[in-house]
């Protein structure tokens, strides 16, 4: 008892947060592809649905095209820009597989070169400083749109052969695959947000400083040999990463 | 083969590409709580060992002050602000449980209130619009820093028990599961990155635009009722989400 009665009641909240609260339900209702064709609803109807009042909904509009999530045109109305694509945090796949059915991927291949390890490439990949390894920088587009700017460094023997891939086309994990004769085995993922820097922003066609999914990857062999350890750029405009969380038994 | 001939031959990488990589890997080692002490070597040395010019770390460095990683003081060098800290993806868990040893979780409770479905919200919750639900909205901190801004609904049978709880010092989860006299089953989570809106910032003690991970998260009872639907705003800066993902066998 005595839980409510100690906190502040706010009965008039501010319009700011009604309208991050409107924009979180708009969000999600995008990211769940629940608008048919694309076009919002008016402001009146939306509100309705959402509780909120015109001008709350209207400033919740400014803060999703602000995210690049919805256009707005006099006489047209609210559109979303394009659905959001969920990328699985479920299990291990490339962007390519990932996306099969939403569109056609294709990548730039910027770099494709075998290397000197850098102290820091070399620590990561378990390897020794100066050893050969290879590095590959694409960016990769949905469509022509640029999605995700990927750099990779792979152990020299098989990175070699992953060179001789089609890596305009194909996923990296699917060319590992093919050149080992067997599945990978598992990748220790760290998500980071980040504001994207002058150089990624133009690459990936968002504005500088809008928030980009940064993504440091290691990939593993089933035997446990890391063969690839990557940095993602991906646009968070256009992708939402997923997963269905279990709860499992009570630790201890 | 004829793999490499086609791509561009970059001898000359644009020192922004460079900054950028030299970022990555940085951030990595931050992450990885890699530096004794939070203190970073000097730019010659962090150049030797990425295996970049001195000009590259010190612009990558700015970089990552920007994202509120590190400080630079003139005779004291560079400081890792405060290790960045790991949420898993790999299983559903509070924050305050995640986090435990790591500090303090203490919930500033701004909203704990029964409301009126709206139809959005009602949707998400698989109720009726107009029944009861209950909202919670918490700003939580770790050791008086802020970390997460959690707005929460709950079914009203649960949510209302809930209410009596102490909000201050525990996770809904662990609540919920106090509530139900069980574990929780499984959550559906979206990761989205936003840029900070001034309300939020204000709140997270950010600077307005920066990188946030904006999440929305429905938490299931064994059973597959629906019994909570969250938005979380997360500070990208000081909290990284971990997983680690299997390949598993090919689809088809």
């Amino acid at each position: 008892m005595g839980g409510v009665s100690q906190y502040s009641e706010r009965t008039a909240r501010p319009r700011a947060e009604r309208a991050r609260h409107v924009a979180d339900l708009l969000r999600q209702q995008i990211t769940d592809d629940a608008f048919p064709g694309g076009l919002l609803p008016d402001e009146g109807t939306l509100g309705r649905h959402l509780g909120a009042s015109r001008n709350a909904v209207r400033e919740a509009l400014g803060l999703l095209r602000e995210e690049g999530l919805v256009t707005r045109r006099r006489g047209v109305g609210t559109s979303v820009v394009a659905p959001k694509l969920g990328h699985g945090l479920d299990r291990l796949a490339g962007l390519a597989e990932t996306l099969a059915g939403h569109g056609t991927v294709t990548n730039e291949v910027r770099v494709a070169e075998t290397v000197s390890a850098t102290a820091a490439v070399a620590d990561r990949l378990e390897v020794e400083p100066g050893d050969d390894v290879v590095r590959i920088e694409r960016l990769r587009r949905l469509d022509d749109q640029p999605l995700s700017l990927d750099t990779s460094y792979l152990v020299a023997d098989v990175g070699r052969r992953v060179l001789d891939a089609d890596l305009v086309h194909r996923d990296v994990f699917a060319v590992i695959e093919e050149v080992t004769g067997g599945r990978l085995g598992r990748a220790e993922v760290a998500v980071h947000a980040v504001n994207a820097d002058a150089g990624t922003a133009r690459l990936l066609d968002v504005p500088a400083g809008a928030a980009v999914f940064a993504i440091e990857r290691s990939t593993f062999l089933p035997g446990g040999r890391v063969v690839d350890v990557e940095s993602l750029r991906i646009r968070a405009d256009r992708l939402t990463l997923r997963a269905t969380l279990h709860r499992g038994p009570a630790a201890g």
